[in-house]
């Protein structure tokens, strides 16, 4: 497969969005912003071998690398737009390029993304996209904005993600189960909440890096500290029963669930609640993360997430 | 070096610009877009011992990234604005990353550039960088547009970083000639040209495969052929010197000199003359590249320029 076959299967099969005045195919893609809207742009990079296991499915690893993406457009508030994919590839391998431009054109039609750009390179397996959002004006959701007072929501099940990676180390399972798998390989990141977030909440972050550390990083951005309560974290069903006794470490520490964490006025309560979020804790003055329960009241809580380096 | 460490060195040391709403340190960059303007993206990729060779200087490689890059954007027209950083490091390395930080910040402030995000990963060095630029609505200067009787133009020198590359691998020369050396890891990008080629040329694009590639390339796009004048097209004096047989050669097969490469109408001649850009070509209705001189008439000319599979 020479590189124009390859950028001709990588492209999308139609074209998606009338914004898209140049797509692939020239120096740079052109692109038009609404009035009233203004632009969210974020990177991730995924390299073989640290961001996911080497037998992964193709089609896997694309479809993941697009939604880790669009889970940081989410934790904006905002609406994902357009893509641009930087592929390196050991060899040029038809199969492997096909079975990826599937995972990838499926993961982009279910946001309705255009791939607007990139480049493919040879070198070591890794994917690098820049996705782009929109958000009205002057409503994007940040890190800073959390007050004393506010309370903190998860937008659902954490530690799914850690305990799918401990079943896949440990290899006693005969076969992932499938909410496993899906989570780890198949996470939907929660652009459903980008409304209620920019009219209710105060900060949000998305959960990659594990529930306190990135609660730690709203935290450090809004000068204030957290307490939560460790019962009121949604833990998988599945989840307690693989893993009784680490499923609130998974929960904690564990990154990955592309899950949102966080902050609102107690007034705002009503609406996250009818959109299934759940509170787990509340904002402080006080510096630092606390969890506190009925039995032993507040205790120090550590953050600790994942390291690159 | 931490990664929090690692990030506070990429950073610039000052906001450069009041259109970054927000910059690094949140889940994405909020941007601010004037009225009446459109986006520009493009991304490329670096990747050690593919394109560049391994005991280049941080800095250089840094620079280099973010010229190619600037490049693509003044073959549209536009002008830089923001980009995103992914780099892949093998490991930690202070004082690496501080000379690469040191090119960086430098390139991006020759353009008054933004760096407004990013990610930084572990594993095989290679840096991908996503750049943005803004230019006016319906501006945009495409590899389309060519038409018969437009006249072909480069914006300066070709054919003097394959010159150096050739330099590098015959290893005869105790040093890199200067001029060399800049053309390869510092090249300079043709924003000047932009208005110009926003009001009068047909089409353009950089020369970054090689002048008949990218030639091949407007022709392709445009539904046209071309005819170049081979003693017109402009050769380093230097390059004349090194290598009196190859020189043309590189000019129209070696890639990497970030020049332009364009067309225009008769009319627009003045504008370019002044701008001391060279008039290589003609458009034409054939399709094909051909060569004229006075003494063969027209031949073929083959394009070919660097393939990555």
């Amino acid at each position: 497969m020479d590189e124009f076959s390859l950028i001709n299967c990588l492209k999308q099969p139609a074209s998606v969005r009338d914004d898209v005045i140049l797509g692939i195919g020239d120096d740079a893609a052109c692109l038009e912003i609404p009035a009233g809207f203004q632009l969210l742009v974020s990177t991730d990079t995924l390299v073989a071998g640290v961001h996911f296991i080497d037998d992964l499915a193709p089609s896997d690893i694309a479809y993941r690398a697009v939604m880790t993406n669009v889970s940081d457009i989410a934790a904006m508030g905002g609406v994902p737009s357009w893509i641009t994919l930087a592929l390196t590839l050991p060899e040029s391998n038809n199969a492997w390029v096909t079975c990826f431009s599937e995972g990838l054109h499926q993961a982009l039609k279910l946001f309705n993304i255009a791939l607007v750009g990139g480049d493919t390179t040879r070198g070591p397996l890794a994917i690098t996209i820049t996705i782009h959002g929109l958000i009205p004006k002057n409503t994007a959701v940040k890190r800073k904005g959390a007050l004393p007072g506010d309370e903190i929501w998860v937008s659902g099940y954490v530690g799914t993600a850690a305990a799918a990676l401990a079943c896949l180390q440990v290899k006693t399972l005969p076969a992932l189960p499938a909410i496993f798998r899906e989570k780890l390989w198949r996470p939907f990141p929660r652009i459903d909440l980008a409304e209620l977030l920019r009219t209710h909440a105060s900060s949000a972050i998305d959960i990659s890096d594990g529930l306190t550390a990135d609660l730690q990083h709203i935290c450090d951005a809004s000068q204030v500290g957290a307490c939560l309560n460790l019962t009121a974290i949604p833990l998988h069903p599945l989840v307690l029963s693989y893993f009784p006794d680490k499923a609130l470490e998974f929960a904690l520490q564990g990154g990955d669930d592309y899950e949102l964490c966080f902050t609102a006025a107690p007034t705002a309560e009503i609406y996250f609640l009818n959109a299934k979020c759940v509170k787990i804790g509340v904002v402080e003055e006080a510096l630092g993360l606390r969890s506190w329960d009925k039995d032993h009241g507040q205790m120090p809580l550590v953050s600790s997430g994942y390291k690159h380096f």
